[in-house]
C-alpha cells in the first residue's frame, strides 16, 4: 500500500516548533492529563492550573465563611460587570459594553429580541446553513412568539451578500462554523448588512480567544459566544453579550429580572431598565460557575491576540498539512478550508465512518469529537496546544486507519459526545 | 424604662429546646462560621460540609482529568433531571416533572410563556401586590413581548379570590412574600384559579425545603424557585421549574436551545421539541453551579418534611414571642402572621430605623437582612438554625435598642445587601 511506503514522521521537527513557540511556557498554566492529547478544547477548555484553588476559596471563604455578605464583600454583585471587562481587549469590544450572564442561548434571545424591536419593519432574519443550529432554534422561538411577522432566512454562505436586502433586519451569523472550522468575514459581512441597513448578530462561540475579533472597530451591532471553549472557563460557564454603546440605551430586553433593573435593591413594582448594558442582566447569576471564569480570563493579562492566532494559524496548517500528507488515500477528506483567513482554530476531517473512527482515536489517548454525519473535528487551542500534538494525531489516526483496529465492534456503537 | 425591668433571658431553655430537636444532628452537615449566627438561609442558604470536596472533585476529576469526556462520563448531561428527580419528593411533584436549569426569572418567563400559550384567549395575568418584583417584571416583559394582548393585574392578597373571574389566563403568585414572610393558601387559592378556569404558576423560591408542597396533589400547573435558599445549593445556584404532567407534551418554549432538542446530536436545522420536560432546557447549563446542588440536596434523602416544617413553625413561634416580650416599646412591629399555617420560615420585623439597627446586628455577629422600606427580615432554616440562634438574636437587638449604638455614624451609611 502506498500510504505504509512513506518516510515516518521525524519528531524532531515539531520539537522545534515547540521549542521556539512563544506561547509555549503558557502550557504549564493548565493542568492537562499526563499523556493525553487534547484536541477538543473548541468544545470544552482545559482546565488552568489556578481554577482549583480559586473555586476552593470561593467556595469556603466566600461562600462558607462570608455567606451573604459576600454579595457585596466578595464583589458577587460586580462578577458579570468584572468577568465582561477582562472580556473587552479580547473581543475588541468598547469599555462597558460586555457583560457575562446566562447561556449562549439565552443571550441570543436576548440580543435578537434587541436587535428586532430596531427594525421593527423588516420581517427577515437571515443566516446562513451552517450556523449552529441553536441559533435557528433562538429565532425560530422568538419569530412563533411574536406573532410570526418575522420569517428566517437561510441560505448558503456565498450567497449572503446577494441576500442582504432592504428585507433584513437582522444579520445573524455564526463567525466559524462548528462543523466544518471555516470562518466568515465579519468584517466585510458588517459592512455590507449595514449598507444595506440591517443590524447584525454575531455568534463568536468558535472564535472568541483565538481570533482577534475588534468588534467596536467593525462596528458590531451584537454578537454573544461562550466562556467554555477557548476561554477555558469550565463546563456550561456562563456565556458573554456584546452590545454596541450606540444601542445600549435604545434596547429593552423581553427577559427583565430583577439584575436589570435600575434599582434592584428598591424592589419597585415596576420595571425600569438600568443604564447601560446592564439592563441585559435578568436573574440572579450563578456565582460558582461564574468565579471560575475569573482564573482563566487572567491568563489573557498579558497575551497579544495576534501572537495567539499566529499560533493556530501554524497549528492548523500543520494539521492540514500532515494529513495531507499522510492521510491520502485512505479516505479522509479536509473540509476546512486551506486559506488561513477563511478557517477558525479547528480542522476538520470528513470519513464515511467518522463515528468508529473517532472512538479508535479516543480510546488511544487522543481527544477530538464527531460531529455529524461524517466530521472528525480537531481544535487547536494555542494556549495549550503542541505542534507534537498534531504530529501524534495524526500518526494515530494513520496508524488506526492502516491496523483496522477502528472497525472493532467496541467502536462502533453510538453514544453521544459533545 | 419599662423594657429594662424584665427578666433577664434564661437560656436554660433554649438548650433544652436544642437537645430535644430531633433535627439537631443535621447542623454537623454543614459548615456554619464559629459564633456567627446566621438568619439569613432565606436568602443563601448555608455551605454544606460536604459541598467543597464534591465541588473540588468535579472540577479537579470531571473536568481537569475526564474533559470533554465528562459529559458522558460523568452524567453532565442528565444532572438537569438527576437534580430534578432529587426535587420531587421536596416538592412533591411527581416523577420527570421537575429539571433544575437557568434561573428563577428565566423559568418564571418560559413556564409564563407556556401557561399563556394554554389560554389564549383571557387577556389577564393576576398577581398580588406582595409577589416578588421580578415575577412582576417578567410578566411585563413576555407582555409587551407578544405585542401587549395581555395585561397584569396586581391585587391585594385578600382581593385575589374576588378577582378570579374568567378574565384571567394565570395566576401567577409567589408562595411566601419575601418581605412579610406571610404565606398564601396554595392549595385553595389554586383550585379556585381552576374553579375560574385560569393555569397558577407558583413562584415557592421561600417555601421549597421548609414547606411541604404537595405540587402534584394540588394539581398546581407550573411553579419555578430557587435553589440557592433553603435549599443550600450555594450562590445563585440553578433554579428549577416544574410542569405538570398534564401539560408538558402540550407546551412550546419561547426559549429554543439545543439542550431542550428531540435529538440535539443530531444538529438538526430545525427546531423539534423533546419530550415531556425536557423540552423546557434551553442552552448548556452551568455545570459547576449546578453540580454543587448535589451534595446539597443529599442532606435531603432521609429528611421528613413534615418534621422540617414543624421546627421551623416552633423556630418562628419562639422568634414571634421573644419579640413580643423582649422589644416590645422598643419601636419594633411583628408583620409576620401569627398564625403558624400563615407564614413562611422567616420573620419580618418592622422599624422606623430599620436599615442602621440591622447594621449594628450584623456587626455583632448576627446575620439577618433589610427590606425596604423598614423591614428586617429573619429567616429559620431548620436544618440548621437552633433555638439558642433566636434568643441570641432577640437578646441582640434589645442591647443595641436600648444601648443605642444602632445610632452611630457607621450603620446609617446605605449599602446594598442581599
Amino acid at each position: 500500500m502506498q500510504p505504509q511506503a512513506k518516510t515516518p514522521f521525524d519528531p524532531a521537527e515539531a520539537r522545534v516548533l515547540d521549542a521556539s513557540d512563544p506561547l509555549a511556557p503558557m502550557r504549564n498554566r493548565f493542568d492537562l492529563p499526563e499523556g493525553l492529547i487534547y484536541l477538543d478544547g473548541n468544545s470544552l477548555g482545559a482546565m488552568p492550573a489556578a481554577t482549583p484553588a480559586h473555586l476552593a476559596q470561593v467556595v469556603k471563604q466566600q461562600w462558607g465563611e462570608g455567606l451573604v455578605r459576600s454579595w457585596n464583600a466578595a464583589g458577587w454583585f460586580e462578577l458579570s460587570r468584572r468577568l465582561g471587562e477582562r472580556l473587552v481587549p479580547i473581543l475588541g469590544a468598547a469599555p462597558d459594553s460586555v457583560r457575562v450572564c446566562d447561556s449562549t442561548s439565552i443571550n441570543l434571545y436576548k440580543l435578537l429580541a434587541c436587535a428586532l424591536q430596531l427594525a421593527p419593519d423588516r420581517p427577515v432574519i437571515l443566516t446562513e446553513h451552517g450556523s449552529f443550529p441553536t441559533d435557528s432554534y433562538i429565532a425560530q422561538g422568538l419569530i412563533d412568539q411574536t406573532g410570526g411577522r418575522r420569517r428566517l432566512k437561510r441560505v448558503a454562505a456565498d450567497e449572503l451578500l446577494a441576500a442582504l436586502d432592504r428585507s433584513v433586519a437582522v444579520l445573524m451569523l455564526s463567525h466559524v462554523d462548528y462543523r466544518s472550522g471555516a470562518m466568515q468575514d465579519l468584517a466585510q459581512l458588517t459592512q455590507a448588512a449595514h449598507a444595506a441597513g440591517a443590524l447584525v448578530l454575531w455568534d463568536v462561540s468558535h472564535s472568541a480567544g483565538v481570533v482577534p475579533l475588534d468588534l467596536f472597530r467593525h462596528a458590531v451591532d451584537f454578537a454573544a459566544g461562550c466562556t467554555y471553549k477557548y476561554l477555558n472557563g469550565g463546563p456550561g460557564a456562563p456565556a458573554f453579550l456584546y452590545v454596541a454603546p450606540v444601542h445600549q440605551s435604545r434596547i429593552a430586553t423581553p427577559l427583565r429580572g430583577w439584575f436589570g433593573h435600575a434599582r434592584p435593591f428598591a424592589f419597585e413594582p415596576d420595571y425600569a431598565p438600568a443604564k447601560g448594558i446592564d439592563r441585559l442582566l435578568c436573574g440572579t447569576p450563578p456565582i460558582l460557575s461564574m468565579a471560575a471564569i475569573e482564573p482563566a480570563l487572567e491568563l489573557w493579562r498579558d497575551l497579544d491576540l495576534a501572537a495567539v492566532r499566529a499560533k493556530s494559524v501554524r497549528l492548523t496548517e500543520r494539521f492540514i498539512a500532515l494529513a495531507d500528507r499522510e492521510l491520502s488515500g485512505l479516505g479522509v477528506d479536509c473540509v476546512t478550508p486551506r486559506e488561513a483567513h477563511k478557517r477558525g482554530s479547528q480542522v476538520c476531517l470528513s470519513h464515511a465512518r467518522a463515528w468508529p473512527l473517532i472512538q479508535a482515536l479516543i480510546a488511544r489517548g487522543v481527544i477530538g469529537d464527531f460531529r455529524e454525519p461524517d466530521i472528525l473535528r480537531f481544535g487547536c487551542a494555542p494556549l495549550y496546544t503542541r505542534f507534537a500534538d498534531i504530529d501524534r494525531a495524526i500518526l494515530s489516526l494513520r496508524e488506526i486507519l492502516l491496523g483496522g483496529d477502528w472497525s472493532r465492534a467496541e467502536f462502533q456503537q453510538r453514544k453521544e459526545v459533545t
